[in-house]
């Protein structure tokens, strides 16, 4: 890394006299992987992230017209396969969302995973402190949340990032003109309810003040817990595909594509392609 | 390879007498890569596919209500930014298609492409010609083309596959239920009206017989042929996002997830992250 830092020297201006930069590790000029090129990169990335924000958007139009009787949190104890939802009585509506690779494309700390740099849990706390000046909000976020406030639903932002770095994440978020986001109000960060990465606590507390017409996120654990219970592979795309889930998509939860990191990422040959659906390609020995 | 099936058919009931199968190459036991565990195994997956189809039923009532005046077909010659659509006159509604990746996912093939059988238009040829044995509808295709059936609007299939294989094309989606498709009349294959793989003139040949109420696909060429012109990466992105092509996506233009294969997978480093959105992690010293 040393000798990749002289060397970058030569070409950067200032570089004499500025703090040392942390290179990008991109000595050995890595390959793109595909779900980096798809995700940060593609038109059709773009696309799928537009749709999400406009379904969302058509969908809290209805709403406001025409008041849920429940809202789209599944309620505790309930199964996913016909899953109960906490009621909405008369309470104020409001949109539940994810915040990384949801409203907010992680640009700068991303551009160095997809050159080779292992994640580290202190690394990415150094770049949830950091904030928002290498990150970009999503393509459609800033127009939902504005068509929300035309529409009096309050956005809420539930996240996994650090409650210690709540400060930056509520400054990134104006900065990105997503907010305002304040901690305990309608920013709810890991452990503020419950101990763990588990959202549903936070679910259920915010269900209590609001009647949550919607829930965005990029990972099913951002619309209920049980998808992060553990089962094969199969089994989790069926529980998503076939159970009250099924009915939601694009119908009050609103996902948004990440081929890069998280939950959608398990599995080997066997779990992801069904025995019976193998090809035996005859033709091959002919 | 040889020795792989010798010791699989200790495994396997039959083997001996069974005509000798083409194996999957897995003899290296080889990692799944994260984009085909998220296109094919992922409940994530699962809930955007859903979400596009949700989506497009939606969109097709509130237009068979609602009459559109213009198709969403790209006019010849019309650039992206501005752009001018095909006029709808009386005609009889219809919705285009692509097939593959977008109505269909094809298990069989992509099984053996995950295992590390790298790509041959000659083995893609046979996959065509074995027809509807190892592959399934995609989660929410059938549920949509019912609704369609039930709306009176015209599914049109758009694909790149052969025209020499359209017999197994058709009797294909017939047997996922996702049909009736008919060559030359809503099935439109490789070269059917002009030569190459754009569907630009296929799309028009379309429109001059259906009022395209909407457009569904996995790559931007099955939008417009615009999107495969020469352009840097992040200009196709732009493009996507920001054109007219912006306000279409999930309103009109329903995009379906494929970080697997296809145009958008392309580029570096520097083509996919923007050069103002790098992180120096000073942190990274302390």
């Amino acid at each position: 890394m040393r000798r990749f830092l002289i060397a970058t020297c030569l070409l950067l201006a200032g570089c004499a006299t500025a703090p040392e930069p942390a290179p990008l590790p991109l000595a050995a000029a890595p390959r793109v992987t595909s779900a980096y090129q798809f995700e940060f990169g593609s038109g059709e990335a773009g696309a799928l992230q537009m749709s999400a924000f406009h379904a969302l958007i058509a969908y809290a139009k209805d709403k406001a017209a025409h008041r849920p009787e429940n809202s789209v949190v599944v309620a505790p104890g309930s199964p996913m396969v016909n899953a109960k939802f906490l009621p909405c009585g008369d309470k104020p509506l409001a949109v539940a969302f994810d915040i990384d690779e949801t409203l907010v494309l992680n640009l700068g700390f991303e551009a160095r995973a997809a050159a080779g740099e292992p994640y580290e849990q202190a690394r990415w706390d150094r770049w949830e402190k950091a904030g928002g000046s290498d990150v970009v909000a999503m393509p459609g976020a800033q127009h939902a949340l504005d068509a929300l406030k035309d529409l009096k639903i309050t956005p809420i932002f539930i996240s996994n990032r650090s409650a210690s770095n709540a400060a930056a994440t509520e400054a990134m978020l104006d900065k990105l003109e997503l907010g305002p986001a304040k901690h305990f109000d309608n920013l709810w960060l890991l452990g503020d309810v419950a101990p763990g990465s588990g959202k549903d606590a936070r679910r259920w507390k915010v269900a209590q003040r609001y009647c949550v017409i919607a829930m965005v996120g990029d990972q099913l654990g951002d619309f209920s817990d049980r998808f992060n219970d553990p089962m094969p592979v199969p089994q989790r795309r069926q529980l998503a595909v076939h159970s009250s889930a099924g009915g939601l998509w694009g119908k009050g939860w609103f996902v948004l594509p990440n081929p890069v990191y998280g939950t959608a990422l398990k599995g080997g040959i066997d779990d992801i392609f069904p025995a019976d659906k193998r090809w035996n390609d005859a033709g091959a020995r002919q």
